[in-house]
């Protein structure tokens, strides 16, 4: 555990709440509120990191640090490394952590790739913001990602959304992409239901072929 | 455990696989194959659920089974029952709960709500599948379903997606639709990459206002 | 023509401009801007509206008059009634109708289905927007629609696209609704591309079965 | 006219028909039906090419025709150059301009863009498959098309969409991509009704910057 404390108290804290926290669960940046990972989205991000009870997380670009806390929960004798630069976000980041965290959530403040370095190996990787070094850190994470591990991105641009799908390919990953568009129930004053759509996300998903390969972090 | 297993066994066995199965992961139906809720459907559902390492899960017209095996890997102390009349689904049901369960899935064979006096309250039900009688169904997991719980169904129709959103309203549940139109990558011979449409699924989440409420389950 | 203006000085008109109008091209309420039909949905109703160069065009709920404008240029030997009941969208609707009419739109000031009884029997008919009377609306638009008349109708709700697909198919017509979901591209500071989400329209196409039926209003 | 008919012809054969056909009016190709650009698309790339009643338009890739019957009923009193280069696809596209076309349609057998150089400046460029050269086509389209012309393209590929696209910028142009995601009514036994998704397609419209312009066709 990052913090000290033994796995029996975050096991004990999770217990007390359901997994898949709402948007507005979260503490959020004002007035950028809206900027956290749709709960459509960030469930399917989830589900593509590929996620064991002792998986080892990166959250790079954690923002509020739900997908950190999510991902805390499947992985609950694992640790969830969220990973974050921007100062008004850490803060938020350590009250939702404090607040959703089940013990195995650390808040790594830095910049990506560099504080990589005194990170274990992850089993699973969630990119979910790259201010601009992306080949850089898709380079790093390809490098130190554990043989059976997992990338996922989410992308808003189409440019981003290729450059890194190519990426992947060329680096010998398998990849696909998921393009989610959702849209909720916003209830009428006449009490019927119209649909308000939120932005698509493409959400890119890489694994390595194979069950082995000379070219990943394991020993 | 419904079939006497220790809860240590079910650990053991998720511990060797990764959460968020592949649609083809799953033995399904021939040639009714693409029946199986899509894993960006999946994932969602699951979320909405708001499982909890010991929630008690009822998942209705299981199929597959996809939403128990990856219900039964969060709710891991917990307990799930995969509800299926179909006689050709129960064979791949089986399969499946063996392959990917952990010892904490059970198969019901039976029909809804009949099947449900000998079940547990609910914590979590996942509706998947009504076989016409809908409002009973919904009735009965409404009267079962434990006061802080969450009840999550799919729909291809748009008639049984407001039916069951608007059956919730007037019981006195909240409840939000989500549409979930997503499109998958498709690589081109070129080695370009088009999207490949899923047709749109509604999901009806579905829990009941406040933390207490005389009209729930729980003693 | 309803102003009393020659064909020939609509068509000159015309001919000064593109069809195709953006959705920026039209006055609008403020700041309800934004409740125009968006150009994706409008182009697509405009197709699904079955227009003739001598079509008689009603328009309900006529709003900013988007549709009318649209519809006259292709029915330009033909007529196109603008009905609007809102004082201020009618202010609005005169001022689109005398910069992008080509002098065969025609505002008709009142409430449906009211204000049928002086118009012409109509080829085709767009209702987009029904202000409560839906059923008795619908039941004068089949009435008076000429034999191989198509009727198009855009909605927000579950409820009314249903309610009036279903009535369709009741009373002898064939009937398809299409969902469109659009996003559009929005450009980043870094020259990147994203997309920005329109809210799903559902638009429903009706027209009667068979080339004849004495259930229409020709003679 | 390109056939030497007289307008008059078109106009009357043209009155005989509503404008807005649907997918399975046109003659297709099998086993690949399903090519067609899809009446949802269609309706909003013919609306985005700006057409007038004396439009030249080049249709590129025309496969079907499907775009070319229908701009032509819009540019009237122009002109619509079906442009193919595949021998399967022109016999078909022979027949549904002989079906649908009204006299001013014109099939021009051979590639782009070397055929360009027998054709009229055009107003209205659409780009609906481009054979692999398509920055050479971008190119002559760009240099031929008329001062306030518009050029739609459709793409089912990521990278075609955003190499238009950014191409467009770089030359000068205003550009912006629709993604179009529909989805169609499908009835079930019950009678009610589902939806089926059809895949995304990115239609990027262009067009030059203010009214005049020195690099452009009009003299």
């Amino acid at each position: 555990m990052a913090d000290g404390e033994p796995v029996g108290a975050g096991e004990t804290m999770l217990a007390t709440r359901h997994w898949g926290l709402r948007d507005e669960d979260f503490v959020q940046r004002r007035p950028l509120r809206g900027q956290i990972t749709k709960r459509e989205v960030r469930a399917f991000s989830l589900y593509c990191l590929g996620l064991r009870p002792d998986s080892i997380v990166w959250d790079i670009g954690s923002g509020t640090g739900s997908i950190s806390v999510e991902a805390g929960v499947i992985a609950h004798q694992g640790e969830v490394f969220a990973i974050e630069r921007d100062e008004a976000s850490l803060s938020l980041l350590h009250e939702n952590v404090a607040k959703y965290g089940g013990g195995n959530v650390e808040v790594v403040a830095g910049t990506a790739p560099e504080v990589f370095a005194a990170l274990p190996e992850p089993d699973s990787i969630f990119l979910g913001g790259s201010g601009g070094n992306l080949p850089d850190i898709l380079e790093q994470c390809a490098t130190r990602l554990r043989c059976e591990g997992r990338i996922v991105a989410n992308f808003a641009t189409l440019e981003r959304t290729i450059e890194t799908y190519q990426w992947f390919l060329k680096r010998g990953f398998l990849a696909e992409i998921s393009m989610i568009n959702a849209a909720r129930s916003r209830p009428m004053p006449d009490g019927s239901v119209r649909l308000e759509a939120l932005n698509p996300v493409f959400v890119v998903c890489a694994w390595r072929q194979g069950p082995s390969s000379e070219d990943c972090a394991d020993e």
